[in-house]
Formats: structure tokens, sequence, C-alpha cells
């Protein structure tokens, strides 16, 4: 049923393939992501003109609604979903949506998902302030819902995420940075909001799962982003057709660079060193990097740990009925590790 | 009782003499505001090393606690007040010193009571995250409070806060900017956290009188910023002996210019004018422009609208039944209106 056994190919699917993967899976919940839609359109709206325009900015860049897909799809494993699961996806994304417009303002980024981030679009002012609208505006949302289990489950993720952030950019030495260090950072960052969506969309008609689709929605996360972090040494450019290892370019450690650390010789140590004590790295010593971190088995073992997260998350579904619903969990496990960026 | 008949003199109370009224209206809930204070210290706890780091400065310079005053003595009025008035109150202040926080990382703001801002000690990026953090973390303790009523108030009121500062970035022409738009700026970027100050003391112990407390809170935080206001225009700086005119220099404009124009002569509104052509207006112009708001009456008439907010404070308060907490809410208007910087 599932290709989770085998390691993704370093290329995963198709761009094509990707987008028909999440078309499959969003099929079950295809009316109501359309509603959550609405939902979003509805709670951001106000007469403040710049607001309208930045709001309508980013639900045009809004991107795949993979977490309101999730909230959707686990209220729904029972075949009975109820309707405030629709609000409650609704303010998921918009929490993502914020936690991305302030990512976007604290590292200066100038594009998100193809197009201009708020702060190059507008400024960085307004984007900091913008993201906490969208976050209030969410919690708007929530508390009309007024299920405290829900607000509960989604301001402890939202302080997770703050938490992890702010390690990060803490800072301690980026090549002292350990798996462990890693594994706490993307819990926070991204299994922590996955495992929210997953836990708020069993709190809208399949409570009784609440914790299997919580461990679910956690190790999904950690796949995600082990598979995001891979993405990032293996994923070609579109114009250039190279790795663009912008993560190095960052001086981002991830868990394959952390994996071939261990294990390179004292050589290539030495060329990992310099490219992070190079203030803007070029090109080719970041080629280098990518190359060394292939050839010590960096990638190979992220993937691993990737395929054993994987492997957890389908583990945590073995007790819920076989509904469509659940079948599309599954997929989501696939599309989450052989997408692209 | 109050003062609320006679305007403030020009130069308000002495600092002792403001310090001493807010110790005074704050004896009824003096024990109660050592408990919010701890209960600050615990929600803000974390491991990570950063987050203390940050965490003891913002303690250090948490201020007046004005706003958490107001909380417990809204929920006093009638003398049986519920323990959870203070988790409640703890949120307010932790919202309110999210909201400082981004508006200091906003406004690349240095200081702040007297102390480094967060943004000036570590840096812009490190604030705007830390300000999420706050917010998330006053919303964990909403939560673990449970009452809906008391999220709603103040996420109503977050979102109000944040749509005020987006106006107030967008930048309409400053010298545009009309009384209207005063009022619907300071309502919503101070006089709404204060009324849900209020609103969320009497839920816990004089639900009876929520409404009454909450339009109490909106004039009271209207009074309290028209002063903010009229401050800059009258308060010496302590090194200089003149007029700090910190908001003429950003471009702010507020009641007392917004008033004076009306009125001014043509070749005084040419001087206001240079003032706002130019990208940093120096201290001579400064002064000239205080010194033409004041002689065409706009202070005069700033304090005016100051009082009536204040005598409309004061009527809210009089179905409240007479007790030592009442007469501490209607000290608030006072001290309030008489207050230093």
């Amino acid at each position: 049923m599932t290709a989770l056994g085998a390691s993704p190919a370093p290329e995963g699917m198709s761009t094509l393939a990707s987008a028909t993967a999440l078309q499959r899976l969003q099929a079950p919940v295809r009316d109501k992501l359309d509603e959550v839609t609405e939902e979003m359109w509805r709670a951001v709206a106000t007469d403040a003109p710049l607001v309208a325009q930045m709001s309508a900015h980013l639900m045009a860049m809004r991107g795949k609604m993979f977490r309101p897909t999730l909230v959707l799809l686990s209220s729904s494993v029972n075949d009975r979903s109820e309707k405030k699961a629709v609000p409650l996806a609704a303010a998921v994304e918009l929490i993502h949506l914020a936690t991305l417009v302030h990512d976007d303002a604290v590292d200066h980024s100038v594009l998100r998902r193809g197009m201009p981030t708020l702060n190059s679009l507008f400024n960085h002012q307004i984007s900091v302030i913008m993201g906490d609208f969208l976050y209030s505006t969410a919690l708007n949302l929530l508390v009309a819902v007024g299920n405290i289990a829900a607000l509960r489950a989604l301001t402890r993720a939202s302080t997770e995420m703050t938490i992890g952030e702010l390690r990060q950019l803490a800072g301690t030495k980026p090549l002292e940075f350990s798996e462990d260090d890693y594994f706490a950072l993307i819990r926070a960052k991204t299994a922590s909001l996955m495992s929210a969506a997953c836990e708020i969309g069993s709190l809208c008609g399949a409570s009784e799962h609440n914790e299997a689709l919580a461990r679910y929605g956690e190790n999904l996360g950690m796949t995600f982003q082990i598979t995001d972090d891979l993405i990032d040494y293996t994923e070609a450019a579109s114009t250039v057709g190279k790795p663009t290892g912008i993560d190095l370019r960052e001086h981002k450690v991830t868990l394959p660079l952390i994996a071939a650390l261990g294990r390179m010789t004292p050589a290539a140590k030495k060329k990992v060193e310099q490219l992070f004590a190079a203030e803007t790295p070029d090109d080719s010593s970041i080629g280098e990097v990518i190359a060394i971190v292939t050839e010590t088995g960096g990638l190979e073992y992220a993937r691993g740990v990737a395929s054993s997260y994987a492997a957890e998350a389908e583990r945590a579904l073995e007790s819920l009925p076989d509904t469509v619903a659940r079948t599309a969990l599954i997929e989501s496990i696939s599309y989450v590790m052989e997408r692209h960026a």
C-alpha cells in the first residue's frame, strides 16, 4: 500500500507526480478545503486597506494547504467529521502563515513559494505586525469555536515553535550542533504544529483517536522536515541544474551534515570548517561540501532516519478504522517523503 | 473625591507624587500583584538559556503593572475577587509586554522605561520571536484558566492592537491625519487592552458589572493615551529642561497638533509643514512648533478631551457598589491624568 519500505530515489517524484499525489490525498476533503479557504478570507477581512492588500497577497501564496488537509483528514477517520473542523483548519493554516511571515521577516527572505515575501513587497516593520495580526486572527477563530482542548494544542505548539526559533537564533557554534539539538529543533519548529493539526482534527469527530493522531502528526512532521533538509542537498535549482545548498550558504547545519561530520576524513572536515568560516561561501565550496556529505553517506543516513519516522507515523495509524481518510493519511506519508521543494 | 473637575497643571504631579498615587491605588491588591509577578515568572520559565536571559531582562523592566492592577481591582469591586484573576492579570501584562517588544523592534527603539530594549541588547530578529513567545505564553495561561470569555476579550483586543499598528505604519500623510483617525488609532492601540483588562477582571467575581467595567477601561485608556501624547509636548527631558517632542521628531501627529492645525495662521502652518518635510527636524524647529501648538490652544484642547474621557470613565463606575476597589478605580483616573512619562 505504501512506498515506505523503499528509500525514495534521490530525485524524489517529479513535480507533476508530486502535485498529482497531493490532489489524490486531498480528494476526500476537497470541498471542505474550499470552505477552509473561504473561512480564512472571512477571518482576515478588514476595512484597513493595507491589511486587505497584504491578506490578498498571502492568500495568493497560501500554498498547498497541507496542514488544513491534515486537520480535515484526521477529523474524518471515523467517517463522521464535524463542521467545526473547517474553522479549526483555517486557524491552523493562519498560524502557519503567521510563522512564515515572521520567519521571512527575521531572515530577510525575498522569495517564498516563488512569490515575493511581505517584507520585500511592503517592509520589515509591516511584516512583523502583519504576522501578529494573522496569529491573533487565528485565535479569534479558535475562540469562536470555543473548544479549549483545540486552543490548548495550538497555543502549546505556538510556544514550542517560538522557543525552537529562539534556540536557533541563539546560535551555538554551527558545527557543534548535535543530532539531539537538531531533533529538538525540528520537533519544535515543524513537528509540533503538524501534531497539533492532527490532534485538533481528531477533536472534531474522532476524539478516541486523539493520541494516535497526535503521534502520527509528530512523526509525519519529523519526516517532513528531514526530507525538506535533504532536498536542500539534492534538489537542483531549475536555472543552474546544481543543488542550491541554501542551508549551507546560510551556515545552517542539518542532519545530512551532522551525520557526515562524524565520519569524514580530517581533510574533508577542514573543507567544511572553511565553508563555515567564510561569511559568504562561494558556489564551488558549497558544491565540494555537498559532494563530501554525499560520499560520506550523510544523505543516506538522513534518508534512513526519515524512513524510520515515516514508519513510526504509519504505525500510529494501525489502530484506526479502515476508512478513506485513513488511507489518505497513509498516502500523506509517501507524499511527504517523496515530494519536491 | 477626584480631581477630574479641574484640568491638571501642565506639569502634572511630581514623579514622587505620581509614584505615591500609584502605590495608594495599588494598595488594595498589593499582595495579589506580587502573585501576578510570580505567575509571570513561572509562565516564561524555560530551559533555553537565551529565553531565560531575555525574560529576566523583561521582568526587570516590567514597569508599573498598571494593567494587572486594573484586572485585580475590577475583579474586586464586589469584595469577592476570584483566584483566577491572578493568572488572567499575568496574561494581560505578558500581552502588553509582547506588544512593547514588537513596537520597539518595529521602531528600532533603543530605550524603554530607562532600560535598553531587547532589540538593542540582543538583536532585532530575536526581539520579533521573543514577542511571539511572550504572546503565546500569555495564551497558555489563559487556556489553563479555561475561561472562553476572557480569551475572547483578549484575542479581540490583540487583533485591534495589530490593526491599529498597521494603520499607523500604512502612513497616510501625517498632516492629513484627522481627529477621527487619531481617536480610532488610540482606541485600537491603547484603549482596547485596558478595556479588556477591566472586562476580564469583572469575569472573576463581578460579572454583572462586565459592561460597565469594559466601558470604564476603554475611556480610561483614551484618557491614558491622550495624556501620554500631551506629556510629549509638556514634559522636559531631565537633561535639557525642554520638552522632548519625540513624536514631532518622528513625524507622529497627535491630538494637540491636530487641534492646533485647524486654528493656526498660514505662517504658523508653514512652519509645521517645514518640520514635517525635514527628514530629521532640528531642536529649534521642534521648539517652535511646540510653542505654536501651545499658543494656538492645542494643549488646552487635548486636555479638555482627556477630561471628557476621564469624566466618562468615572460615570461608568456609578452603578458599582461603594467598595475599596471602586475607590481605587476612581483614583486610577486621576493618576492617569496627572502622571508623568
